[in-house]
């Protein structure tokens, strides 16, 4: 199996990108992959390693898109970027899936509009994974579709459930409905509707409050791209925001340096669940392909990790079990 | 100035509302608190204390509304509610101030109705104060009003810069607007609609995101009741998550019994800011009167400085200034 990997995504390119490629060939031996970027940018790159050529291949894109672009008009000018021709490669069968750390905007538009959309979907959405002190659950959406219909959810808690399964590994995980209040009746016209339909599932748990997310009550956390992007980017300052606090607090009461380092050293394993960078990357779900996106400052093993999951989804035919899901 | 206090709302009832507001005549000479619940309840409670009779009055309301009754129901069919009795009170000018820790779904609800809006004000709103590690911010709207119109949004601004200065003594606090990114473009088409009428207010800093929230960006944080309540019930859940992770990790690691009390104490105090029940009350802003809710479990201490709230909203003459910006 092919993966493609954009080599100029994100805060560390080329070397994440690069070096992340080729942990994952060093950890499953039947995996290749095709970086995509500018050619000799790539090449300088690999110089620096020690790499099998006949499982790392170079797929020459002269063009980046920066992070902080407008994806729509970034996808439509710049169209030898990394993104529009490893997904387009993608989308000739010449790879398996396609990742990147980059402009999640841009790549969302050129997965929907390259790949497409898979048979009975109505929108691609993003899914991200979120840190609750059970583990990992699943976000969805984190920020691409900012008003939905009542279907739309229903969708989207189909395709989470299908990835939890999938690449998580969890049997019937449980959907939560992001809601004022845990009773049926709770939220906008638009959420009671949603919840009708949701509350078909067998797997649907029903409405979950904003305490309950960290708890992980459920491993589907549904809700809007609006409140879900709040809600992701509120949850990632947590560690920052707690460290300043302490800092502040043993500074103010004179604690000892030891202690301190020691103090710190609990506290950071205490939140290591809340480190994204751990994390691989999260799908698009709802395209007709393999796109995952990763986090900008994706360490290598980040980026390894994305690779391993887009071949997992692969493997696991996410996308036909999605396709038989919405449509039976 | 007479604030009316309810003795039978939240999860401590008649004790904590009753030496709350003891406390608040020992703090302010001038102030002078009726005790609204049943009567014979209430003179139980201040038969165990030292209680100055010209200051604390009784006002005799046989029923109370429970934390979990729908509060449309429970105002219609309980008209001898504390909630009701002690509304009524106040918009006949028997006092100057009504605070509850009771339903408060019931309370806006019979403020709302009882005493009406203020002049200009196209709905109520609920302001919450929000713990950052620069202090409190207020979040509006905090769980009242799920569905906004752009007008709306403004309007919350303005009576949310107005609490905030004369309650909070900020000098032209600075309102935010939660978003999924900062440029004017950001959120649906009612989010850029409402980015250009606020953009008229000159202590508008724009759009802000979830990672700014914790780190206390502005001094307002302005969102729809929807997303306002599952951010502030989301920030209430933090302490809990960390103290249990961090037991969880210190148990693992044996670290020793005294050590953990110390370092538990540091954290204690480090999140001292997001302890929300030092917190006095929060307002109905945009009814006419004065009607304070504090949380459920507010202790003796929370209630006297709702209680103190109240009485520097009248003293400010906060209605007032709504009305002036409102309709200037």
């Amino acid at each position: 199996m092919i993966i493609a990997v954009d080599a100029v995504g994100g805060d560390h390119y080329p070397k994440n990108p690069v070096i992340g490629a080729l942990e994952a060939t060093k950890e499953d031996p039947k995996l290749q992959v095709m970086l995509v970027g500018p050619e000799k940018l790539i090449q300088d790159e690999l110089n620096n390693t020690d790499y099998d050529k006949n499982r790392v291949h170079i797929l020459h894109a002269p063009e980046i898109i920066g992070m902080e672009e407008s994806p729509a008009t970034a996808v439509k000018s710049k169209r030898s970027s990394s993104i529009t021709i490893g997904i387009s490669a993608h989308k000739q069968g010449e790879c398996s899936a396609f990742v990147s750390t980059g402009n999640t905007g841009a790549l969302l538009a050129a997965s929907t509009f390259i790949l497409g959309k898979l048979e009975g979907v109505l929108r691609p959405t993003i899914a991200a994974t979120y840190p609750t002190i059970k583990g990992l659950s699943l976000l969805v959406d984190a920020g691409a579709n900012l008003e939905l219909k009542p279907e739309m959810y229903l969708q989207f808690a189909k395709m989470g459930s299908i990835f939890s399964e999938e690449i998580f590994g969890i049997d019937n995980p449980t959907v939560g409905f992001l809601n004022v209040g845990e009773e049926p009746d709770k939220g906008t016209e638009l959420h009671k509707e949603a919840f009708k339909l949701l509350s078909k599932m067998p797997n649907f748990l029903g409405n979950i409050e904003g305490k309950d997310i960290l708890f992980g009550k459920t491993d589907i956390f549904l809700t809007d791209g609006f409140t879900g992007n709040l809600i992701l980017k509120f949850g990632e300052s947590i560690p920052d925001v707690l460290k300043f606090l302490l800092s502040k607090t043993m500074k103010e009461d004179g604690v000892e340096p030891d202690l301190q380092k020691l103090i710190f050293q609990i506290i950071g394993k205490s939140l290591h669940t809340f480190d994204y960078e751990r994390v691989g990357g999260v799908p698009f779900l709802g395209v007709n392909g393999t796109s995952l996106v990763g986090h900008g400052g994706s360490t290598p093993a980040a980026i390894k990790n994305m690779i391993l999951n887009a071949a997992q989804c692969v493997d696991h035919k996410v996308n036909s079990k999605i396709v038989a899901s919405l449509n039976k």
